[in-house]
């Protein structure tokens, strides 16, 4: 992770400000013919897009996706394939409207990233948030989409478990409810409650954080390069480089700090079809930094927006006190829209982990060895 | 982060295992002329050694530290400074007793490494966890010694503030009364509670796990590089690095997740002294993925030790059913000596982005830009 | 150099084929408030461009460049600058003639990627060499535009100095000759030459190779980062990374290997000004790997184009032996317009270089440190 | 090539200076499994061992090197194989002799690195030339015979083919010969020719240059990754990272200038065993920066050593004209040990590229792919 790329063999470059003409990406290293198009591409785009409930921005951008280079048509089959050459994905920006800014821009919204840039670079483009604004996450849906081609076989879920103070039901986990609701939520009662709730928050022109949790299943055994390359330190991350992310989990996470070893020890037998089954999964699918082959979990907690309608103190760029009320149009719940964002920095870190593993140590390898 | 190396410009690759005849590190990138000895790095490795209560490892190792390559007698001082090339480290093993290890030659521990180093590589260092013990950070403690020395003013401070399901009172909080203790602990009062405690888990043949909380004073505003490379997510990706880590938080954490946006909002005004103040620190230090000036804080949970007496079930390399009870010598906290191994990571990780800021801009800026 | 980027701090990565809709680059790590716009990357494109002359291409692309990201206006001088983000460029295809290519679809022309890109990838965008086309050069020559902004005084110039058996005279080197020709020829005399001599091998349906020569001034002293980031060996693989390039040199190059101590020997004396000088330049400005503040010289050999009217023995994607001749728009001596390519990767190169170096060691050092 | 490491998935970082205690390297990502030992280590670093004829320096270094980690023995055969984790080779330095060096410690050979480094770093290690010591080149050897076991069926050969001005004849080429002479030379003649001539030159307190060419046979095609990881622009840069090497050449290099399109085309045709076959080499075995199954060809050019016994004229660090005369224990032809070290590269490189296309296609591909 360096600047604005990311991942090793299946390398991801992501490129674009909020209100400039457009955003994208570059993805380098996808293995050759493997099936993409726009429109696979555009389904995942489509879960992440701006304005689609009362609860995201009212920014109206369609986020199409145009795929520039890296893809060709195979003549045996008709399909459209990546050929192995760098994939350039473009989406244009369409309804920037840079006059909102114009009361931020000299001066710092508390809990933004704009002090931050103008301290680092002595500049800072200010329309929206310019690179800093989650728009960005935009390019990464579009290539974690082509991430998820590369590993037969995963699956790659994530869900809203809590915002604020309210907490899903574990019991009432429902990956099918998911698509029902605004919120990613797969407990539908929660569901019902977050509406409500979020209501109340915006309408009081505020926001709240979140926590989000991601699954992948179907991940093969043995990813993960230990011991500065380890597939959970490679996820936490991907996932805390996600906007206003403050905090990761594996597995049972901070809870671990509360086990003993005898309650966190995943204990393992052998299953009639000789395969080895493990009897939980306190470690998320990780252990030593390497995949098991059980579902890899992970979960990060999002703040709230800090472009809120509240008044807050804050300096301007010419060093005098004032106060800041941020108006243009926000998610009162950012964390909302980081549930596809999540999913496909799994998606990329696991395709990553997959193809470095080959490379090593050739074709996944069967346990037992010695069988 | 790479395989086993970590850092961009301040690069530290690490190497050895548990039970081969010596362990270390290789620093690249590191500036030159900066005052560096054994006995500096030895100080730092003291902290993290084995063996020096009840309540660590009774391994005994000295962990003496040589400087193989990289530094030389500045003449006009009669100092020892590091030249800008590679500085190669070694601390050789003295105290392995691999035959302790017989047991679980063929046995993957629950928890542990075992199975996930054997399904990758099809082969697996048995004696003390190989390449997977936490013998390996000991490398990562002498790295931070030398990145200490990088970056002018900076502080870096580790505590252990949870012990399974003890937490320290904030309130007490002293930096003093970490050295005053066998947990790196600065609540004294937590400390007794602590000892009680864990005295308890050793005798039982279980352990348990912990949270770690890193804070880093004196980091230059401006570091880190959005948006992969945000001081953030590296911190997370090398922190969550660290052996039995599953949980890693940036300031608020979790936390953040049921603030509201005005809680989260850490106000600025002018100080008199004509500097930014921040009047509460929400983001740990960092907004943007880049620092602020003030405290950096990390914490990290530490999951309890796998290596344990009470008995567990798993299955063979051979892939048949069975227990184990692994006997060698272990931690019962291992989150303990993870403290001086959180501060060492917090250190390379401000040390490379230090360089790597300098490189993109020049001297660090000086704010407001336009005074 | 990995894959399709290229550089540390600052960091160019293309995309795209000759035959898709557009090509481009990203730059990242670029520093803030550089001058930049569309006009000034273009006047280099414009000295690559096709179809300005009967030497080259007769496709006609006007090679128009955009800036998706990463400028913004500094509202203090009116001028467009960097931000310190991500910029993106993207130069639009115009005149692909994708039906002349049908012929090579199925045959790999000897000499060419053709064979090597369908063992690799297992397909390949045949239309116009897809990736392997040299229209990926333009990208490179828009990313130089900028890197030569990065270093503060550098110069960088290249000439033609052979074409086929012919050389130039250098004691008729005139930099400002260089623009008057079409060959980048910096011996009007020589140019004469060129000119009919590659007229008889354009009408034979043939192609000839060439030497470029690239000569950086003004390059600060201690850039290269030794062993393996040498400044040399970062140019030989830049330079060897253009299409068709076979070799490349330092300073003396192969001529070096028949010269003995004595006379290699770039001996120094103290000038007037208290600066030190060296009385030759057999090294090309680099010794160790580390700029010493002389000119840096590079050159490097072009082979023939390797699509010619000239019939070849080849086979086909099938399997059968086969005969090729290649029509489409071609170059009958590509090395011309590398010139402006390998002055884009020598300038990259040191840009590069120049941030490394002031990560590493901060502001560059004045000599003598004694004094 | 970043700093001291080379490589992506098969990474090497070396460390050391020539009077330090000791040298070596660590080598990241080797496959596990592969049967290595010290005295497999040994058999290629003994042919770059100092001190073997009258024809290279006097140092008597036993070069003997020591495996700290990554390795184990299987229990299954008995043999020492890797585990795929780091490897740690250590050469200890036993022959130095710090006082021949007094007389360069304040005054810069021409055509050495000491200024370079000086101005660099701000201060050097002026024993014995420190890093920039050819010695460092003995870690490299040690990494490349670990690098020659990744890539089954690889044969790498290097040999002497001019010194000075004296060329082999190419039809006397016999590998066999190059055993049989103290300078790798393939051509019996010309070796006693080169003994004749460089035993003059050695008398005259002189040096020469010279170039290596090392050949790759058994190169797996589909090597190398465009555009800027080809395989031609890692080996340009491995070869130029060796010590004093100034000029590379892949297959016809630089002569390949003087070539027509028809000429320099490597024509195919199907052979009866349903191989495609090349009736030529002059691209040296790569095509559009890819392998194509023919052999690896690649000539690098050492120029002469610039500790000579002549008189130069120089300066010091203190500014002052003066002169110089190196003593120490030096190489007249400091290309002729550049032979191991060139064969070591070109394994390191070809075993990365193994590694990194494995990982983005899978197993090589057989052709035709439509059969």
């Amino acid at each position: 992770m360096s600047f604005n790329s990311f991942g090793h063999l299946f390398r991801v470059t992501t490129w674009g400000e909020s209100h400039g003409p457009a955003l994208g990406c570059v993805i380098d290293g996808c293995p050759p013919r493997l099936p993409v198009s726009e429109a696979l591409i555009q389904s995942f785009l489509d879960r992440r897009k701006p304005g689609q409930s009362r609860f995201t921005t009212q920014r109206r951008e369609p986020d199409q996706v145009r795929i520039l280079s890296g893809v060709m048509t195979d003549e045996a089959t008709g399909t459209l394939v990546t050929t192995g050459t760098p994939i350039s994905l473009m989406i244009e920006n369409v309804d920037q409207r840079s006059k909102d800014y114009g009361e931020i821009k000299d001066r710092y919204r508390p809990g933004h990233a704009d002090y931050a840039y103008d301290i680092k670079y002595g500049i800072r483009d200010y329309r929206g948030g310019g690179r800093s604004s989650a728009r960005e996450t935009a390019a990464r849906v579009a290539a974690g989409a082509i991430a998820r081609q590369v590993v037969p076989g995963l699956v790659v879920r994530g869900a809203l478990v809590q915002m604020g103070p309210h907490r899903i039901d574990r019991g009432n986990w429902d990956w099918d409810e998911v698509a029902n609701n605004p919120f990613f939520c797969p407990d539908a009662k929660a569901a019902a409650v977050f509406e409500t709730y979020l209501d109340g928050v915006r309408k009081a022109g505020s926001s709240i954080g979140a926590v989000i949790e991601v699954v992948a299943e179907g991940v093969p055994p043995g990813l993960g390069a230990p011991v500065y390359g380890k597939l959970d330190a490679d996820l936490a991350a991907a996932m805390m480089s996600i906007n206003a992310v403050k905090g990761v989990e594996i597995g049972d996470g901070f809870a671990a700090a509360e086990l003993s070893g005898e309650s966190n020890a995943d204990e393992m037998r052998m299953g009639n079809d000789g395969r080895l089954l493990f009897l939980s999964n306190h470690a998320g699918g990780i252990l030593g930094g390497i995949s098991t082959g059980q579902p890899v979990v992970c979960r990060f907690a999002v703040k709230p927006t800090s472009s809120i309608l509240q008044p807050r103190r804050t300096v301007d760029r010419h060093g005098h006190d004032t106060e800041i009320v941020t108006k243009g149009r926000h998610d009162p719940c950012v964390g909302i829209r980081a549930v596809p964002v999540g999913e496909a920095m799994m998606a990329c870190v696991i395709a990553d982990h997959f193809l470095r593993h080959r490379g090593q140590t050739g074709a996944p390898l069967a346990w037992p060895f010695q069988a």
